[in-house]
C-alpha cells in the first residue's frame, strides 16, 4: 500500500523532476498533478514542455492535470510552485490536512515551519510532531549543498564564518528562465533574492532546537551569487573560519568520515563525496554522483585570509530541489507518520 | 621617428593581440616578430593560426618571422613568451641592451624587476632608472584588474584582506589551451599556479618603494581560481576588509572619483568604471569598454563577513596582457627614455 | 540638412541595432523612437533592455519613447516591429505619407511592395517610383545572405535549384527569444515559418521586372532551418545546380569578381568576400567583416548530387536586419527622393 | 564462460566508452587494455584522462595497460585506435588469429573487409565466413546514423540521391580534440576527410553481395560536414530523392514500421525512432534514447528540390563508435563463431 501523493506546480522544471522521481517510487504513488488554471483539464503530456532527456513516464503522461485548488486523496503534496503563488496555495492544502513538502521559499523562514536537510537537522521535525496539515520546507538549492558540506565541520570544529561565491546552473532559474542571449559566453553577477537566502537559511538549519524554539548558531555567512552557462549543477567556492583550529588532515578526515544515518529510499549511500583529484569537483562530470543526491567537495586547501577553502558541487534540481524534497517526504513518513 | 620594437612569442594568443595593437601605434614601429624555431623564416601570416575577428594587419602578414635569438634594431621587446622558455630568452635580450616588457611570469617576483600597473605604481620604475637592458614585468591578468579595482580603496582607506574567486576566460589559457570537451557546459576549479600569483603579486605592486627596496603592505589575499566557458573577460568576485572603516557612499565615491594621471596613447580616459546598474559588470557586455583597457566594478554591497563585496571585470588579453604591456612600454618611454 | 527618421519597435533586438547605426548617420537624423504603449513616455535608456556591447548612444538614451501611432516630422520610418503587429502600424505610417522601410515579414510578399537587397535588385524600386507613403521591405535575414551569394552565379550561369541548411544565431530570435535551457549544448531543427520564407522570398528578389509586374525566375529552393548556440551570424550550407554548366574556376571567379555598384554610406566596399582558406567562413571570426555588412562565401567544392556546394555567412542583425534596412533607406533616398 | 576480449586504444575518448560498455558485458570479458608505449605498464586508472560522468569501472581501473603488440588470450580485439596507427597494429592482431572489430577508418574501404551496420547489412559477414583472424569494420559515426535512417527507404522505395549537412558533436574529435577557443560561440564548416567518408561508405554498406563481390547501388551522396558546439550527438539535415515515388504517409510508415531482426545484448529494441513532435530530434534531449543505440528521425516534410527532407540524430560515441563496434562484435559471435 503506497501513500498517495500530489505534485503542485507539476509542469515546471522542478515539478518535472518530481514527477520523474515519483513515477516509480517504492513508498509514494503519484495520484495528482496540479498546475495553473491554463493547464487544468489537459493530459499532463500535453500540458508540459518536457525538458528532461528521459521521456515522460507513460502513466503520468495520460494523467489529467488539475487546478491547484482541487483536492484528491493525496496525503502528501510536494510543491514546486513559484514563490509568487506558493504561500496561499500551500497554506490551503495544509489547512485541509495534507502534509506539504515545499520547495518554494515562501514559508522557509516561518517560525513554525521546519527547514530541513535530512542528513543535517532531522531533529527539527520535532517542531511539527503531532500536528496535522503541516508545511515542511526544503531549503534553497545552494543552501542544501552548502549545509551538507558544512555539517561535518560544524560538528567537529564549529564554523565561525563563511565566504561563498556561487556558480549557479541555468536549470535553477526554471523554464523559460534565462534567455540564451543573456548568458551564452557570459556570467551574470546577480540572482534576485538569492544572496539573502544563502546568508539566512543555513543559520536556521544549524540552529539548536530548545523545546519548540530554534536558537541560532554563532555563524556568519556572506554570499556572492552568479549565473553561469552550465545546464545542471551549482558550484560553490567556499572559504571559512572554524571556531576550533584544526589541521589540514583533520578537516579532510572530517569530510571523508561523514556518513548518513538515514535508511530511506532516496538517501544516497554517501551524502558527501570528498574528491582527492586536482580540479574537482566539476559540474558536468560530477553532479550526477549518487543519482544526483551526493554532494561533492574538493580542491581543499588552506586559506590565507580564513582557515580553509574548497569547492562544493550539488545537483540543483535533484539534491537541491526535487530529490531533496522527496527525501524529506520520506523522512517525514519515517519519523512522523504513525506506522500501523 | 617611431621607436623600433619587437614582439617575442608573436604567434601565440597574446602575441597576436600585441601585433594587432602595435600595427598602427603612434610611438612604436613593429620591426620584428619572433616565434619558435619551427616558425622562423615563414611569413607571419603563414606561421600564425590567427584567432582574432579583425584580419591580420597586412604589413605584418608579410613580415618574416625570426627565431628568438636573432637581434634587430628593436629598442623594446614586448614578450608574450610562454613562461617555460621566457626566462632565458628575455635575459638574453636584456643583456644585449634592449628594454624587455614581459608578460611572462618568470621574472615577475625578481627583486630587481619592477612589476607595474601604470595607473597603480608607476613610481616603481625608479627601481631600474638609469639602467640599460632592463626587464620590466606586466602582472598576471587577474592581478591587473584586481590591482586597479583595489587602488582607490588602498589610497583612501587601506585594504587589510581580500577574498577573491575568479571566473577566468578561455583566451587566458592561450591556444589550443582548454579542450572544448573539458569546458563546455562546465566549470573547472583549478588553474595551474594561478592562485599563488594572485595572492603574491598584488603585495609587490602595492609595496612602498624605500630607496631601492620594496616594503610590503599589511595586506592578505586569498584566491580561488576557476575557468568558465567564456571567451574573453576575467570576472572576479571580491570581498574585502578595510584598515579604516568607511561607509557605503565613501567606498562608492572612491571608485567613482578615481582618475588616471597618465597621458599616454593606450591609457584609457577612464581606467576604472563604476557601474550603477544591477547585475554588472558582465564579461560579454562590458569587457570591451575603453577598447578593452577599462576595468569595471559593480554590484557593490556590504559584506556580512568582511566589510564590502563587489564584482570586478577586466579584459584578460587586452588590459590583462597585450594592452597592459604596451601601456607599460609607453610609460617606460615617457619616464625613462631620454628625450632629445 | 539630414533627413528626419523614426524607428518603430526601437526597444527590440533589431530596433537597438537600428538606433545604434542611426545615432551618427551622415544622411539621417533620428528624431523619434517608438515602442509599445507600455514603454511610451519613458526615456529610451530606461525603456530598453540594452543588449549590445557598445553603450547606448547618449543622445538617444534621453529621447522620450512614443507610442507607434504618434507622428513626428520623420520622413522615413525604419520598422523593426514584430510581424504580429507590423501590418497595421506600418500601413498607418505609409498612409500618412511616410516612407516605411520594414524589416517585418508582414508585407514582404505583397505585390506592390518591393522586396530588395540593394546590391541584388535595386531596379525593383521602380515598382513604387512616384508613389507617396510607400512600404519597402527588407528580406528575411537568411535570404539576404543567400541572395547576395547567389547573385554572381545567377548573373553568370543562372541558378536552377538550391538546397540550403541553415545554422541560425540566437540574436535572430530577438529578446528574450530562445531560452538558454533549450539551446545550450543543443541544436533545434525548427524555426517557425522560416523555411517558407527562405524558399519564397528569393524567387521574388530574383524576379524580372516587366513594366509593373514581377516575373518569377526558373528557380527552386529547399530550406532546412535550425537554431544553433551561436550569438551572431547565420551560417548556411548551400548546394546548387546551375542552368549553364561552369567549371570550378569560373564559379570561383564569379564570386571573386563581384562588385557593388552602390555609392551609399552603409554600402560595404566589398559586399561579398570569397574566402580562400579551409574551414571558412566561421560565424565568430567572420561575421563582422565590413562592419557586419559583408557576406562571406567559402569552402567551395563540387557537389556529387548538384553542381557545387559552399558555405555562406552573414551577420543576421546587421546585414540581415538593421544594417540592411538602413542601406535600403539610403538607396531609396538616392533613387526616389527628389534632389533639390 | 565469457569470450575474452581486448580494447586497442583504450585510453582515448572512444576507447573509454568501449571499456565502460565491456566492463559488465554478458558475453565478453575484458582481459586486456592496450594503449601507446607511454601508457604501457601503468594501471588503466592512472593512464587515462577519464571523460565520462560515470566513474571508471573499478575492476578496469586497476588493470595494467599493455603496449599494442602484446598478445593475451583475447579472441576479439575492439579497436579504437587512431587511423594514423591503426592499419599496422590491427593487421598484426588479425594475423595472429584474433578477430578485430575496428572503429578506425584505415581498413573500411578494403575489398576484403566487411563494413557493417548490424541492422542494415549483416549478410556482408559472408565475405569473411570461414576465415581466421579477420578484420571487420564499424563505419564512420555519421554514416551509421545515416545508413540506419536510409535503410527503410532503400528497402521500400530505393534511394537515388542524398544531400546531407551534418552538425557534428565535439566528442567526435576525441580528446583533446577541438580547442574551446575555436568552437565556443562558433560553427566550423570543415572536418578533415569527413565528407569523403560520408559520401563513400554508405555505397559499400548498401552494396549487394554477389558471391564474394559487392555490387554498388545506384545511389549518389553529397555531404557537407560541420562541427558545432554540442558535446554528444551528431545531427544530420537530410534531403533525398527516391527511385520509386512515394507519398508522405508511405515514407512515414516506412520509418515507423522498421524493426530490428537482431536478438543481441546491445541491440536496441527500437533501432530507429520516428519522432512525431515538431522540432525533433534534438541532440541533448534525444541522443540517449535506447541507451544511445537508437537513431532518431524527425521533422519529415516534402522537399521542393528533392522528394523528402528530415533530420536524423545519432549518438556519435555510442551508436556511432563504441556501442556500434560492440554490437558488431556480438553479431560476429552470433553468426560466425562456432557454437559448441
Amino acid at each position: 500500500m503506497r501513500i498517495p501523493v500530489a505534485v503542485l506546480g507539476a509542469t515546471g522544471a522542478v515539478g518535472q523532476r518530481m514527477v520523474q522521481m515519483l513515477a516509480c517510487h517504492p513508498w509514494f504513488e503519484l495520484v495528482q498533478v496540479c498546475a495553473s488554471e491554463a493547464s487544468a483539464g489537459k493530459p499532463y503530456g500535453d500540458a508540459v514542455h518536457w525538458l528532461l532527456s528521459d521521456p515522460i513516464p507513460e502513466k503520468v503522461a495520460s494523467m489529467q492535470v488539475t487546478a491547484p485548488d482541487v483536492r484528491s486523496n493525496a496525503q502528501i503534496a510536494f510543491s514546486a510552485l513559484d514563490s509568487s503563488v506558493a504561500r496561499e496555495i500551500e497554506r490551503g492544502w495544509a489547512t485541509s490536512g495534507v502534509t506539504v513538502i515545499t520547495n518554494a521559499s515562501s514559508h522557509r523562514m516561518d517560525e513554525k515551519v521546519p527547514l530541513i536537510v535530512p542528513e543535517v537537522n532531522p531533529d527539527h521535525l520535532d517542531l511539527v510532531r503531532g500536528k496535522e496539515g503541516m508545511i515542511i520546507a526544503n531549503p534553497n538549492c545552494v543552501v542544501i549543498g552548502l549545509a551538507l558540506a558544512l555539517k561535518p565541520l560544524v560538528d567537529a570544529f564549529g564554523v565561525k564564518c563563511v565566504n561563498i561565491t556561487t556558480f549557479q546552473a541555468l536549470s535553477g532559474a526554471g523554464y523559460p528562465g534565462v534567455p540564451s542571449l543573456s548568458i551564452c559566453d557570459n556570467v551574470i553577477p546577480y540572482i534576485n533574492g538569492e544572496e539573502e537566502k544563502v546568508e539566512a537559511e543555513p543559520l536556521k538549519i544549524f540552529s539548536r532546537l530548545e523545546g519548540t524554539r530554534l536558537v541560532s548558531p554563532d555563524l556568519l555567512i556572506s554570499a556572492s551569487c552568479t549565473r553561469v552557462p552550465v545546464l545542471e549543477g551549482h558550484m560553490k567556492s567556499v572559504s571559512l573560519s572554524l571556531h576550533r583550529k584544526a589541521n589540514f588532515n583533520e578537516v579532510k578526515e572530517a569530510f571523508c568520515s561523514f556518513r548518513s544515518q538515514l535508511n530511506l529510499p532516496s538517501a544516497p549511500r554517501q551524502p558527501l563525496c570528498f574528491m582527492h583529484g586536482q580540479a574537482s569537483p566539476q559540474p558536468r562530470l560530477h553532479c550526477h554522483l549518487g543519482q544526483g543526491m551526493t554532494v561533492s567537495v574538493g580542491t581543499l586547501r588552506p586559506c590565507p585570509v580564513n582557515d580553509y577553502k574548497f569547492f562544493v558541487l550539488s545537483h540543483n534540481t535533484i539534491r537541491g530541489a526535487a530529490g531533496g524534497s522527496i527525501l524529506l517526504g520520506e523522512l517525514v513518513v519515517d519519523k512522523l507518520f504513525s506506522k500501523n
